[in-house]
């Protein structure tokens, strides 16, 4: 068959992104701002450089400038690993029979496994400029981890790490990916920290959560001198630097002629796929273009399916700014998922407004079915996804499905996240049949809402 | 600074090669044959055609057609993950102020991990032309197995893994790739063979060996209907098939008018290595331009700088032919190393007759000064490197500082084969300061010496 569209478009050095695109400059509805978790009064920017590094706070705040220049030094460690692959899935398209065509951006060809390694850098550089000795964070799953630590590396910055306790203890390889990049990694809860000591005095053998784990890191850059805290998910200036995902995608398609009808991409705190489908949504709110897009999100955890649109903290401690957006509460325990990356009880604050403003659609997939398309994916395409990454496959394969029953011609276009290399403990208990799905009753819902801040 | 040749250098899809490279069409004094073990006189086709493909039978004979044309199906999967990259390591000359540049193939980009793929899909498609069934194999580190599983799930071949016992207990995830690909993977000595229940007769609780390995695949193949055995190093049809890696280097570099003076492979059976010199000693071989070839060897396992260049058997049961190639003897044992690939008696033919005729150097290099290499080289360009290839790193490294010292603005080229995800053990033990370096005594070697075939 002649393919007159390569299997992976490549762009060029010079074909890749010399600004980022920020969003929320093209918004009519902007998202609402960060509330002050004491006074709740909106957060000012020197309020959130006592926790954030100063050129990101501007970021995080600016809803003006629809491009923000990517400085060459990040520009050059992009170079090192992008631009990322967007792949036509011939192979898959073959085996679905299917009228669609499907491309999925695949992030995963980094040591970090995934998209996190985009603002990761960005957060170091703008750290290192500040002239500060390092920085904090939280990792679930390890990616945003072992992608900060290389960022860190790279520029000469001390990484400290919190890791949730299940995965530090499930996952040492990750663990020993970070110490490679010369990162402290420390198991969330910790005695190292006030928070961590009282939420270990109140669950004693607690396994950890995000929202703890985040905590912890706030409090440690809070106090620690030369020190700021960094965040891999959620926040707009993430969103912002992972727009980079979306724009070297557009120019792809375009080079090519090809135009998306259907963009998906998982949503945990929302980056990859704010990032993935940035471009095309300012198009669409400039009244350019329209495409649908779909947020994946996992049965046991279902944000914006399910949550609130309302203020809420964005960690269990409730030491962070609380954000307007779709949330479970930061109550929430989401069931054990082994899409550690999706475990998020709350949602990017653009992509909730969007989401409220009808814009973007969200579905749920249940975690079997998850990793049956992963295994099918691997199989036809060769790359074995990480499981958050295949929330995205599932839905990628359920609509050109669909198309194959109605005949549609459609383009659909996926974010393939991250590999799936230290998640095979995930696909064994897979492999044996052990592998159980968790949907949260309306109750166990109503209950964490219930807890939600008032005022 | 302006850098007209790129960080990674990506051939298009035309630009592939669109038939491999026989080395041994160019080599004045070819290897010798290979010998039935139990006759010692040359196999001939059809002796061999009981346990390899006819096809790849056909090219392990074939001394001389230069190039063998790659059947399009083949061409095809290859799409799905090469060209592999060029890249060209800016960070590391400058990290190392070296006036040398370096560039490196890095073969790392696929679920497998490394370039064993690029002969594993090669073996698969001409198993599935010839209607076979399916294929059994071993696999040491578990790259190989890995790569031959993804080739058999693209052609719906079954495919019996014998996994070295030690790398099965200790790499369970490598083990659950190959199942999500379909394989059926077995600890090695196993019960399923005589060979296997007379090793583990003699050596009860043994932790396997490769040759051990190879010998239980060889058995099953040859007593399965349907059934063939195939091998992912040491071969010719291998070295045949592992050319690509050679061919895209020289494209690329020609596209930007660079010339490489050395030229660093790590070497375990060879693969890699011969794949990645094999136009280039072509060059010199038909004497249109010159390079330094250096194989690099672990210091515990030093086939080529330390072994006796006789026939020897390729496996440890004594089931396989025999070659002629440099050899450590089929009953020596080797340390305990984290270079697993690395980890064979032998030594590709090919090489072996290239080395004796003083047309490639050899080197040694100890454990922890590679992983010294393996770490720094992460840090500075990103890439989590595979312990085996960071023998290659290691030698890249020293190659570039002597130039430093001499101010010579020399071309480095080196393979960096694979990604180190599943060798986080052998890292942590690294960081603990708990690795130690092993060197094989000359007595030691003697005793294995003595045990040589005499004929």
């Amino acid at each position: 068959m002649e393919k007159k569209i390569p299997y992976k478009i490549y762009l060029s050095e010079e074909e890749l992104p010399k600004a980022w695109y920020n969003l929320r400059a093209d918004m009519v509805n902007k998202p609402a701002p960060l509330l002050n978790p004491e006074t709740f009064q909106p957060m000012t920017a020197e309020e959130l450089e006592q926790v954030f590094c100063k050129e990101l706070v501007k970021q995080e705040l600016d809803e003006d400038n629809a491009y923000i220049e990517i400085p060459e030094e990040i520009r050059d460690f992009y170079k090192m690993y992008r631009p990322a692959p967007l792949i036509r899935a011939y192979c898959l398209e073959e085996k679905l029979q299917t009228p669609a065509k499907i491309y999925y951006k695949f992030e995963g060809n980094n040591t970090s496994g995934s998209h996190k390694l985009n603002s990761a850098i960005a957060q170091a550089y703008y750290a290192k400029k500040q002239g500060l000795k390092g920085v904090t964070t939280e990792t679930g799953a390890g990616q945003w981890g072992t992608a900060l630590s290389m960022g860190c590396s790279y520029f000469g910055l001390d990484c400290k790490v919190y890791m949730v306790k299940c995965s530090y203890e499930q996952k040492p390889f990750r663990r020993e990916v970070m110490r490679t990049y010369g990162a402290s990694v420390t198991p969330s809860p910790s005695m190292d920290t006030e928070v961590g000591q009282r939420i270990l005095a109140e669950h004693p053998g607690t396994s950890g959560s995000l929202g703890c784990a985040i905590s912890e890191a706030v409090e440690v850059a809070s106090k620690t001198e030369g020190y700021r805290y960094v965040l891999g998910s959620v926040m707009n200036q993430v969103m912002l630097h992972q727009s980079v995902i979306g724009l070297e995608t557009l120019t792809a398609l375009n080079k090519y002629g090809e135009k998306a009808d259907i963009i998906i991409g998982c949503a945990g705190g929302g980056s990859n796929l704010g990032g993935l489908i940035a471009p095309f949504m300012g198009q669409k709110l400039r009244g350019e273009a329209d495409y649908r897009f779909i947020a994946v999100e996992p049965a046991s955890c279902p944000s914006l399916s399910r949550g609130k649109f309302v203020y809420d903290y964005c960690d269990t401690g409730k030491v962070c700014p609380l954000q307007k957006m779709y949330t479970l509460g930061s109550g929430f325990i989401p069931a054990a998922n082994h899409a550690g990356g999706l475990r998020y009880h709350g949602m990017s604050a653009t992509l909730s407004q969007l989401y409220h403003d009808g814009l973007m659609e969200a579905v749920t997939v249940p975690q079997t079915k998850v990793f049956e398309a992963a295994e099918y994916f691997a199989r036809i395409e060769g790359i074995l996804p990480a499981p958050e990454s295949a929330h995205a496959i599932r839905v990628a394969i359920d609509e050109a499905l669909k198309c194959k029953e109605t005949g549609e011609e459609k383009t659909i276009v996926f974010g393939l996240t991250g590999t799936g290399y230290f998640d095979m403990y995930a696909y064994e208990k897979f492999h044996n049949g052990q592998m159980e799905d968790y949907v949260p009753s309306d109750e166990e819902l109503e209950k964490a809402f219930a807890k939600l801040p008032q005022f």
